[in-house]
């Protein structure tokens, strides 16, 4: 038998770039022959899963041969309570990134555009490029706040969906309640989506994960996940919360089975266990105040930030920096990503792990001055 | 606030037809108020899970805070050694249903068309209606068999992907090795999706879950599933293998973190499991003739199965026969979804869950005769 002639994928899909997850720590402890390494790459929960979340899944690993609920009815319901809506309100999914993805397939035909203050998540640009949407990025202002104007702006009738991420991944700034109001009172028949990723770890006051405008009857779907606060990034799933037209529309292109029967099972638990998410909440909150300090110590620039990670501007030689880090051992995440060379992100980790982040920064610029 | 205007979805999702999964038992327990319901409506291993991967699982629950490896890279690893494949060949999906859905993605443009030997699995018609393709439904010949030189006269310039489910569902019929070797030595520039999520439990010799044609080149993607055989419905992971081309062209619409950790770990474990593949293909067998005598005895037409379900007809009240069985805590899957209204499919079970099925159909038969 020959080799055939290649199958060509559709010509749109040459606008997508590939995903760069954070490295592995097995991979970076095989390739620089290193024993101690940690990651803070991924916003991850330094502390673990949560334990009830684990708890449960023990209970259940006897029924894998059957499917998921396709409705995930127990945790839709779980769900729903903590956050005061109804069950057909709510669209869980295998992660958030699957939600992205759907919101996408569901919205947005060839030659729509997107508008993402920029930068932020890569995947919201994934699911556009998918559809042949076009993306809008609208730069922050200063100290990377959100430029409302200039999101207000770049509004065209081609417009389909505004994605506001707050806490912004990877900047850590949020768009305030008032600002949110503003963007949906002055657009129409536009879907904003609130992605709430980190919501837990903001507390200033003018924070809102937005569920007050889904409810409301706003064109608005708010993201959350389980694999912030929650720490069960590993299980995949997230979910949004919408009016029900909107949801109705998202779960027509949904594949039945999308959410695994363990993640379902895991997050069902873990929403109730406030113990882990107070915990969480407590240690990242001194993870970040101990992460300002060092970096006011060493002169850099930081932007303060109401999710469970810090960018930090560490100047031109930037990329040295963090091939650096990682060869001493620290996996952060470059800001040549995002257009930013001269910055890191670094993930809040357990105590110990940011201790040893720290020891190792000072001594890569010790040895630099 | 007031209630905003709805936003509407693409046009082309009103094709969409929500995907019917088999009642739970829960649900039909609650519904009827019964203790003893079984399900032998969704082809899964009444088995059990693989203990192997439900080991694995075990050992692996306290790095749940972890994004899974976006790689599955031990996975791949695993799949290549039993097939005899490079990992480039290979990429592993949220459960098969994701795979359909990348594949479509991936090549399926607006107005495009697939060719499904037509009843079979749902989710062909869904990956098409995405993307705004157009299903061309081929009928089977007598006795459900594949009519090859009708899906051959059924290629216009605009097919793009010919799905092949074998053994079919719902039917359990094969398309035997030089069937589908005619079929892709017929064809140019078409993508020949090969289904063989029940392909460990076909046994007669012209059968071939096609990897052959894989590896020789073909623009063929074989699909597999952790589903059936492996008993880990619940986790969700399925995989394809196809020339690397044909797998760079579905990377690039894959989320990066879309087989969650654990079935990431369960389904490298299970697919070494073969004593459980082994007591799972006997029990089906066994099953599958128990349920020929029975239907013979009972003077019912059926089709004999490669798979782990059986196609039966029972006749012109089949929606009653349906009922009854559930009435009496026995779900089965009712032919009308397929437009057999006067048949039912049915899944292997335990061997109890055999013997219950037989005494109740055999109950309302007799009081009907």
């Amino acid at each position: 038998m020959e080799i055939r002639k290649n199958i060509l994928p559709r010509k749109t899909l040459d606008t997508i770039q590939p995903y760069s997850p954070g490295k592995p720590i097995w991979e970076v402890q095989k390739e620089l022959g290193l024993d101690r390494v940690i990651k803070l790459a991924s916003n991850e929960n330094p502390l673990g899963p949560s334990p009830k979340a684990v708890e449960a899944i023990k209970k259940s690993l006897s029924e894998l041969n059957r499917y998921p609920d396709a409705d995930a009815t127990a945790l839709k319901t779980a769900i729903a309570e903590q956050y005061g809506v109804t069950t057909s309100q709510i669209i869980p999914t295998n992660g958030a990134d699957e939600l992205i993805t759907l919101v996408s397939e569901a919205f947005l035909e060839q030659g729509d555009e997107i508008i993402v203050p920029s930068p932020s998540f890569s995947e919201y640009d994934f699911g556009a490029h998918i559809m042949g949407a076009k993306v809008v990025p609208v730069p922050f202002a200063e100290n990377f706040e959100f430029d409302v104007d200039a999101i207000l702006a770049a509004v065209t009738n081609k417009t389909k969906i505004i994605y506001i991420c707050t806490p912004n991944n990877p900047t850590g700034t949020i768009m305030a309640k008032a600002d949110i109001e503003k963007v949906l009172n002055s657009v129409n028949d536009i879907l904003v989506v609130i992605d709430g990723a980190y919501s837990h770890f903001a507390d200033v006051p003018e924070y809102t994960e937005g569920v007050e405008f889904a409810k409301a009857g706003y064109p608005v779907i708010v993201l959350q996940t389980f694999s912030k606060i929650y720490g069960i990034a590993g299980l995949r799933v997230g979910f949004g919360i919408a009016p029900e037209e909107i949801i109705q529309s998202v779960l027509k292109v949904k594949e039945p089975f999308n959410v695994n029967a363990l993640a379902q099972t895991a997050a069902t638990a873990a929403i109730t266990d406030t113990e882990h998410v107070k915990a969480s909440r407590e240690a990242n909150k001194a993870g970040r105040e101990l992460f300002y300090k060092t970096f006011k110590e060493l002169g850099l620039k930081y932007t303060e930030s109401e999710a469970n990670f810090v960018l930090v501007e560490v100047g031109p030689n930037g990329e040295e920096i963090y091939k650096a880090l990682m060869a001493q051992g620290v996996i952060v995440r470059y800001g040549k990503t995002w257009g930013l060379p001269e910055f890191i992100r670094v993930s809040v980790g357990t105590p110990e792990e940011n201790e040893f982040f720290i020891e190792v920064l000072n001594g890569l610029l010790a040895k630099q001055a």
